[in-house]
């Protein structure tokens, strides 16, 4: 029966069954983590044999001729700049392959706009004020690089097909200080969401007070698919062309990178955009940077081939990924379903699920996951600021644990919410 | 004889001989090199066993045990800092280990010094002006940086010592907008001169106007000896050591990196300071980045080990590179040494001679090879804004061409320096 409907007695009965539950599980001093997206061991091993693609001097030449140990070729390999723009739906010549790291990209990007401004626009930094739309949940590291700039951050829900689009065309309409929003368009971090071509449609096309507003399109989980079934995936527009259509061909900065295909921290990152802006961002590029890492672009190449290979490679992560979401599923469904106040998001893809819990509880429940031994991402992470005003948002990460402990600590989890719960309905 | 003894009629004769030598040189249509400081292929031919230390997955764990194929550890593995720290000459708890390139390394640390300030000081970006001592001749990178966020360019003379330190004192002490100075202390690009010790120290603790001035201590070529006895090393005094004595603790940041240790392109680099300044840096890095690649930092540690293996490693770049800078001793001494008007420098190390031409013939000089097939680097390149008002500095890179290929380019370079002096001298 759900909570909210049991009186005083069953409710205080409720809350001191789960209490007990809670001090067992706590006796077990367990050390469990559901806190970062982190791939788990098994998933690199699955890219080790791409160390050994280059070994001598005669593999280290690229296509064209280039000794790829030397200096040279800013802008990336012409095979890594092909590779890298099947996964970001563009096209080789709009590609700049960087080093491992995409949000290395994105705060130099951010950080160009601001210091220099875009396709010869005002410098940001020379506004009073700069204002950025952060769809709520969504991702700490990013509101982390537009607070650290010390932009005003404008929450905007994102619903099931993505943001809430009324209240992103009204805010982008009437302020000229409103540069940018962050998108994670596909499989969301950490909803899972996928926005519909519509969202797309209309974040292309929307009239903007800002002649240089920017679209962050951080498509981080493009290829990161649950299920091998075509039907079972989601299929996100392109948002180059939709820009393009519309007549805004400057206003998107598309992002994404290897790092949860190959190897967090060792794979290749790499960056889209129109003609125009590409050659803008290169002229601050080529300041700070002789050339990223042609020798690792080489080996991903060997290693992942095409965009055949890179679906190949990521059916082999979700064979190990389908049974941590599936458990994640099943234990909140049968340990939540009945008692209500709760919903969380079921992702066919990336590496998150969003927990809703009652309001006023996230930040109870992390605490109480906490001292049982079991580390979730702090509640409030998924807002600006680390700020969620509902005290509702948690970010579950299933990915690192093996499929055992994240078992034991879906169960503890599960527990707390109940707990967190009891204690809000009976006044603590 | 000197062209400047000769009278007119033989200077004429001279000129006449030259251009008959020149127009020979040009008709061989060859294509040679002389412009940038990369390793030959021989040289990278000694890393490649270190592409080959990391295959199974158990080569991939820090010493502490971390996993270094997934996310994390953003100052660099602690076996990494420790080798990078013995190139520092620092602690390796002072040391950051970045991605491929310090040049990336210096880009950000001026960028945020200029974004957010240092140590709570004003950010740069809000002064009127900001200037920077470059000293010339320079490296064309660093002053590029400076140009790029609009500082004002003050040059001063490279010595044989070190910067004229008076000259510095004399700008530091007046004018609180001179927040920096470029230096290669040790090796220096172009001129090889290394910095003495009395140099060191005065740079330590000249009293400047800006609490925060900072020396941006670039030692890329801390390692690069050409000879291995170390009676015929230069040897730098460490600038963390003399700030701290002068009570200036602060007021550096050291960059290296092994990219002409290893392989360019794919070398790690680092950067030490203060404790101070590196939790600031760390405060913005932080925002920016995960990690570096921890990989290729394991794969430095297992394949240089540590200082002596460096020195070792060292040793070997020095017998290939030994002849090619003696071969341009003597090519210049044989060629110019009697013609008069020219200098350069005899390094002991790193990667260029400078060559001073007789002033006004640098860009005609350069310009006459360029035709001849001879690429050098640009004349002007070696001051900010690549504009040398003497004309006369010409850098000579003499690392990446074969030896026989060198000989030849040298060849054509005297030649037309000598047909450059002998056109000044009868005013065409």
């Amino acid at each position: 029966m759900a909570f909210a409907d049991l009186n005083k007695d069953e409710l205080a009965e409720v809350k001191a069954q789960l209490e007990e539950a809670y001090a067992q599980s706590k006796a077990k001093s367990l050390a469990l983590n559901m806190a970062r997206g982190k791939p788990g061991a098994n998933q690199l091993d699955l890219s080790m044999p791409m160390l050994s693609v280059l070994t001598s001097a005669e593999d280290c030449f690229a296509e064209d001729g280039t000794d790829c140990r030397n200096y040279g070729v800013l802008e990336g390999l012409p095979e890594a700049r092909r590779l890298m723009a099947a996964m970001l739906d563009d096209e080789p010549e709009n590609v700049i392959v960087g080093g491992n790291s995409s949000l290395t990209m994105m705060f130099d990007t951010v950080s160009w706009f601001w210091s220099f401004g875009s396709l010869g626009s005002k410098p940001w930094r020379e506004y009073d004020a700069v204002k950025w739309i952060c769809l709520v949940p969504g991702y700490d590291r990013h509101f982390a690089i537009t607070q650290h700039f010390g932009f005003e951050m404008i929450p905007v829900a994102l619903g099931a097909d993505g943001p809430d689009m009324d209240e992103v065309e009204r805010i982008v309409a009437e302020d000229a200080s409103v540069k940018g929003i962050w998108c994670v368009p596909k499989y969301s971090n950490p909803s899972g969401t996928t926005y519909s071509d519509e969202v797309v449609r209309r974040l292309a096309a929307m009239p903007c007070a800002a002649d240089d507003f920017r679209i962050i399109w951080d498509n981080a989980y493009t290829v990161h698919h649950l299920f091998d079934d075509v039907a079972d995936q989601d299929q996100l527009l392109d948002i180059g062309v939709a820009c393009r259509e519309a007549g805004n061909p400057n206003r998107y900065v598309k992002f994404g990178s290897t790092s949860k295909v190959t190897l967090p921290g060792a794979g290749i990152a790499a960056m889209a955009a129109s003609p125009d802006n590409i050659a803008d961002l290169k002229s601050h590029l080529t300041i700070c940077s002789i050339s990223a890492d042609k020798l690792n672009q080489l080996r991903h190449v060997k290693f992942l081939r095409d965009a055949n290979g890179i679906a190949e490679h990521m059916k082999k992560h979700a064979v190990i990924l389908r049974p941590k979401f599936e458990l994640v599923q099943r234990k909140l469904e049968e340990g939540l379903a009945d008692v209500g106040g709760c919903s969380w998001s079921k992702p066919r893809g990336g590496y998150f699920v969003s927990f809703d819990a009652p309001e006023g509880t996230a930040k109870r429940i992390v605490s109480l996951a906490k001292e049982a031994g079991v580390t979730m991402t702090g509640a409030g992470a998924t807002w600006p600021h680390k700020d969620d005003p509902y005290d509702s948002n948690i970010r579950i990460a299933p990915t690192l644990p093996p499929l055992e402990e994240l078992d034991a600590a879906l169960d503890i989890f599960v527990c707390c919410v109940k707990l967190a719960y009891a204690e809000k309905l009976t006044g603590k």
